[in-house]
């Protein structure tokens, strides 16, 4: 897949994910539907973060973190901060550069090629995106978006 | 991306599905999360008969309808079914096909590749698997396996 079709299909779905962080009340953020699950600002702050962390990776640059501020947010405004970000970030990918290996150790226990952490990133987007829709079913949101935009 | 490239993709994630769906006993088959939620059954069965459509336009061929039997069944059998079917139908697949045009104007409103057609149905199966994630967590289920087969 091309840059552009790569960042095109990771916005498909942070668009989704983005609308529906917008629809959660404030008193809501502590919502978890199980005692082993992420509540949802924890659920959104992660996407949030490994998204910009693995974009960066392939892009070679350094992912935001917004330390301190994390504390207190409105989950909005958070995401879109993140997005803002990781839009950014797809704008220093290059063509050439899809195909440099990244060392991904850390996490993944290997080197892999950064249009694969990308496709990893865009998959760990979609996965938890399916999380979060139940959650807001459960919350009692029952006009929600299609899992993807068209 | 090859054939072979996304037939592993889709089972690195239908394999998790499986395991999920093997993991629920028959008393929670009617559980749902919410009022407005597909319960554990039909979520299930949606994603492999989906998956199993998806990919059988994809190779132009028919996909399996299990009729009658589909009313009372053991949901780790029925998604062993329909995966062995998928793997069939992929291997009809053919690398040229893969940019062959398939009429989705009654489901997706547009014709497109073969091979954008897989990437729909691996989507759709993470997606979904992302919800039954979290069914899973709220039936008690806390020792699960990663969202994806590495």
């Amino acid at each position: 897949m091309s840059k552009e079709t790569l960042k095109q299909k990771f916005f498909a779905h942070r668009d989704v994910t983005n609308e529906l962080a917008s629809m959660i009340n404030q008193d809501r953020y502590s919502f978890k539907p199980a005692e082993t699950s992420m509540d949802s600002e924890t659920l959104i702050k992660h996407m949030m973060k490994s998204a910009n962390i693995f974009i960066a990776f392939a892009a070679g640059k350094q992912p935001l973190d917004l330390g301190e501020k994390e504390q207190a947010v409105n989950l909005a405004e958070y995401a879109q901060t993140y997005t803002d970000e990781t839009i950014a970030l797809f704008d220093e990918l290059t063509e050439d550069g899809l195909d440099e290996l990244i060392d991904m150790t850390e996490i993944f226990g290997a080197k892999m090629p950064a249009h694969q952490v990308i496709e990893l990133a865009i998959d760990h987007e979609i996965h938890h995106k399916g999380n979060l829709f139940v959650y807001l079913r459960m919350m009692g949101y029952d006009e929600l978006p299609l899992y993807v935009r068209t």
